[in-house]
């Protein structure tokens, strides 16, 4: 027998302890673009689901923004098919705001958690790689919100639908998934936006990790993922801490909505300037900056009587031993 | 009357509201090098501390690393002198483990601590610029240790001796001293190591920087030194939380040290594996390794009788609801 080659067991192995916990006979959905990525994840989980008695569904999006979309999803579904996966092509009209990237990754989602609710699905799996987390963490440094922006991708996420996402090779280099799809014979179709560079992702791809591999060292990639599997756990005990005590501190009005002063002072400031930004978000759907949120944190750590302060939908005073946060024009 | 260059009013305003709490009469600590962002800052604080009533004495640390390092020395000790100041120059003789740059911090840091001490100085005002944090922050993340590696430099932070280092210029630009000292007619000295490119973070500043602010857009030099603002709350408010729990839950044995699992579980993974991480530097004084870790938690959150784990300088293992760590060879 010949010996399995490093990069299939390696991505094997990886889709093996993700679907570990997944009871015998459900089904499980592969977000399959035809990439390299998520063709490797699909021909891996083929492979490992039919040893769990899995039922596995590749859903393939056809966003219609090149000219041979359907051609390359069809693709995608016969590649699917001849795995011995159940494929599924869904055509999407993608427009709205934020930009075409933004806009096709809603519509990715929602496709993927209708099939998820339809199949009655125990998880979506997802290919991204450790190369697409780097790649997001250094986004996130980009914009400067701290660890909220750093803590990039979760290798498992529910979402408030109870559609559960998992990410098996977020551990895995993108290399990896390319030698894999060489080793097994699959032909990986290379996505032109890949390599555009008017996404500010291709830069991060083909220009700044390349200079930051060679001026700082080999090994920037991984550290970039540790970093944010750090930050996302301290992002989650913040978020434990929080729910815990929000309830307690804050008080609905007519008008909006306020929270204890006393309250505040006594939390550090990394609870204190959270708990401000979750309040105003969750009652004016406003994402403070963090110029915003330290001011008006200054109300309740440096008080000397400052006056009300204007935010984007809203003002917050401080007001009887509270933070009073109002809607904008009342 | 002319009016105020901008850059001279935008860091005398930093030294002024760093300045303001402390005491009249007393006395602070210039670090003064010589280069544009010491001399902006030790020409500022000569401005602010008259109107204060403060005296101030400009250190500078002569590292004998370069041929001409004593004439840098004195020239910056006769720039302090004619600005109003105190200069005094400490020659020092550079050598130990960890490289040169490590090797002049070293030194440099001990210079200004004994003068601190020896003049009674309310606080010691280094001249470290927002553009030194943004290095400082890629610099970290090349390392990949989360958030601790990420934070940066602090504004104002106390050290166990008593001393209080000061940073006004950590929210100031580069250019904008070198806009001081052209404004102010101060000669800067270029320290050659700046543009020697054996340096890491000479590599990051002159070619990662500039690589990421064409790529991503201007502002990343200010995202990052936000990024670091915001990661320091968060190590602040847990280190706080670990201090107000550590000792009920740490017992001290003969071979070694050990924490409650309980407690252990209890906690969101932040918060335990910082706990682990601690333990073990405080005991032991080595540093795990986010891989180290999160395996030694696993003998809390993933129990299967596993056997003692190796780590260096020390092993763990779980014993009668407890972790125990001993030290290496016991």
């Amino acid at each position: 027998m010949p010996s399995l080659d490093p990069a299939v067991a390696e991505i094997r192995l990886a889709v093996r302890t993700a679907l570990a916990d997944l009871p015998e006979g459900s089904t499980v959905i592969v977000a399959l673009s035809g990439g390299a990525d998520s063709l490797a994840l699909a021909a891996a989980t083929a492979f490992e689901a039919a040893k769990r008695g899995l039922r596995v569904a590749a859903v393939t999006v056809d966003h219609g923004l090149q000219d041979d979309s359907a051609a390359v999803a069809e693709r995608a579904a016969r590649t699917a098919a001849d795995l011995g996966l159940d494929p599924l092509v869904v055509r999407v009209e993608v427009s709205g705001d934020g930009g075409p990237e933004a806009a096709a990754r809603d519509a990715r989602y929602r496709v993927l958690r209708d099939a998820a609710n339809d199949l009655r699905a125990a998880a979506v799996l997802l290919g991204h790689t450790l190369d697409d987390q780097a790649e997001t963490v250094l986004l996130g440094l980009a914009r400067g919100s701290g660890a909220a922006s750093l803590q990039g991708m979760a290798v498992e996420r529910a979402d408030d639908d109870g559609v559960r996402w998992l990410r098996p090779l977020l551990g895995v280099r993108r290399a990896t998934t390319r030698a894999f799809c060489a080793a097994a014979g699959l032909d990986a179709w290379d996505d032109p936006h890949n390599s555009d560079d008017r996404y500010s992702r291709v830069r991060v791809r083909d220009r700044v990790l390349p200079v930051l591999e060679a001026e700082l060292g080999p090994g920037i990639a991984e550290a970039l993922a540790r970093t944010a599997e750090q930050l996302r756990e301290d992002a989650e005990a913040f978020d434990e801490m929080i729910h815990e005590t929000i309830e307690d501190i804050v008080e609905h009005a007519e008008a909006g909505i306020s929270v204890s002063v006393a309250a505040l002072a006594a939390n550090p400031a990394a609870l204190r300037n959270r708990i401000i930004r979750l309040v105003v978000d969750s009652e004016f759907g406003v994402s403070l900056t963090r110029t915003q949120t330290v001011e008006v944190a200054r109300l309740v750590t440096d008080w000397s009587g400052q006056g009300p302060i204007d935010l984007p939908g809203c003002s917050a005073r401080r007001q009887g031993g509270r933070l009073v946060f109002t809607a904008a024009g009342r």
